[in-house]
């Protein structure tokens, strides 16, 4: 029933992550019971958060500030999904007892780092030890105009569905970490790793979306499956076409070695691309958008009425998606 | 790099934590990617957050329900003290293998007991696998009229003191339950480790508070300690008077066998009651308020220019806060 030192437990605070809360006068430099933040008449609050566990979700020898990256962008990636516009959040970190000054400054640089870029602010956390693995929670608040919100649950029928960026290069850089994929060069491998452990939340693309496409949601858990909650939630199905698919030149060569691959690249997880239905008379505005957001998205197939994900190859016939790689390409 | 099995942890999501979400349509069952939730015109929004490890902040062996209060009650008491109403929380538990259904059905009946009780929803968090100790964390949302909420910062010269309920009986309860406390009757011994197990969090007092005080915290370090912490924040000192910190009959009980026990009552941690000053001027309204609102206040002491926190006894004599069990109280 030991408590960490208290004395210790606020000078951690003070050094390492005060520092990120000047930026929101109602973080009060952490030192209050509580932040107290403005949420605009006009304007809902989004809220999102995510755990992390060392051994679980990043290795305990990963750079402290591409832990810290990928923690803060996953979140961002959720509120992107939503429409929603990132403005604050709160970190909560089991330390271990070999979690050093050294480790929290690089952590603390990386959120640092990130939240210039996105424009947001530390808010508040909490503190403690833990004799275990070092286990992260990131909180992450945005806001979205009133009725504009992106859902899940929203797809409708003849809706065209669209995915951002490139699919399945994180899934492959987990393949690569793990030594489950040789033979690429070294700079597609980096590609590759990369991506996976330094995903890009479609913040921009998200917030233009709001009002132009119907469902939406990042691809977390594969483009399948992800598509799948989409469908589920709306009491909807959807038959994707599995050459319209973008992927890297990377993923294209690595695809080209190994046919199976394209299991990976559908089921695989960890792309924090957005992925979203939208009518197809926005589609023009929609391409208009994405340019001017810096984001390429791809319309990939059709949401129709019935229940269920079909992946169609180029002659039209259903893909097998346990085992995609048996079906060529 | 394994992650837990995704579709026991959508089976655990949605047996045990999506019907707390049930209250809040923008939880949307916990099945998307954030909660969009609503901020009223003229209200600002509150965020407190605290994780809880076991074998740190409670036993591996503590009633599940307990420790889901204790968890949910922590964050209130944070959110009491800056004035606000809660409305909803977002839950983030870290589960090791041992943690199995029926634990996970008792905390979300503790859970479900508090939320129907202080009229909040769960509206969002995460589930993962961890080796190591169950790590929860719960971050607290709550609503404050713009300009009215209770800062740290805010202790004015001559304001009186204030504390509510009793003092000292949770850190009495903590030596009950590490056995460094005998010789008191059962009753008394449970009246102890219940207000350790369980706070009370001084919501409707807090909302009350709101306008009427200066400056507010909740008592979570000791009642010292967190004088200090308002001291500090304000610039200010202050003087408090031994004799009239509300005690429990069975707190005295235990003071009369070992006036030591004390140092205890004055340092110990988890009273979880609101301390505020107030000016002069709002003395009566506040106790009518306090009245009204089912729990006690007691004038303690005055803020002062000058720095730190001294405790005078009874004859008006400064007591040793290191060892205020030495002075006769």
């Amino acid at each position: 029933m030991k408590r960490p030192t208290r004395s210790s437990e606020f000078d951690l605070i003070r050094r390492f992550f005060a520092p990120l809360a000047s930026g929101e006068p109602g973080a009060f430099a952490l030192r209050d019971d509580a932040a107290v933040l403005t949420v605009e008449a006009g304007l809902r609050l989004v809220v999102t958060t995510d755990t992390m566990v060392s051994g679980v979700h990043f290795l305990a020898n990963d750079p402290p500030a591409l832990i810290a990256t990928k923690l803060l962008r996953v979140n961002l990636s959720d509120l992107a999904a939503m429409g929603a516009a990132p403005f604050a959040f709160t970190l909560n970190t089991a330390l271990p007892a070999e979690i050093d000054d050294t480790w929290l400054a690089d952590f603390a640089a990386g959120l640092g780092e990130d939240q210039e870029r996105f424009g947001i602010s530390l808010v508040g956390g909490d503190t403690v030890a833990i004799s275990g693995p070092l286990t992260l929670t990131l909180t992450a608040f945005g806001k979205v105009e009133e009725g504009r919100e992106l859902r899940r649950a929203s797809a409708q029928p003849g809706d065209d569905i669209y995915v951002s960026g490139t699919i399945g290069d994180a899934a492959l850089g987990l393949l690569v970490l793990t030594g489950a994929l040789n033979g690429l060069s070294e700079s597609e491998a980096a590609q590759f790793t990369g991506r996976y452990h330094k995903p890009e939340p479609r913040v921009a693309l998200g917030r233009g979306l709001a009002g132009l496409a119907h469902a939406a949601c990042d691809i977390s858990d594969g483009l399948i499956a992800d598509l799948g909650h989409i469908c589920e939630a709306s009491g909807m199905a959807a038959v994707i076409d599995a050459a319209k698919i973008p992927l890297s030149p990377a993923a294209r060569a690595a695809l080209a070695i190994d046919g199976e691959l394209l299991g990976t690249i559908l089921g695989g997880g960890d792309d924090y691309e957005l992925l979203f239905s939208a009518p197809a008379e926005n589609a023009p505005e929609i391409t208009i958008m994405a340019a001017n957001s810096g984001i390429a998205v791809s319309a990939i197939g059709t949401i129709v009425s019935g229940t269920g994900v079909t992946v169609k190859d180029a002659k039209g016939n259903a893909i097998d998606i346990q085992n995609p790689g048996y079906r060529h390409f």
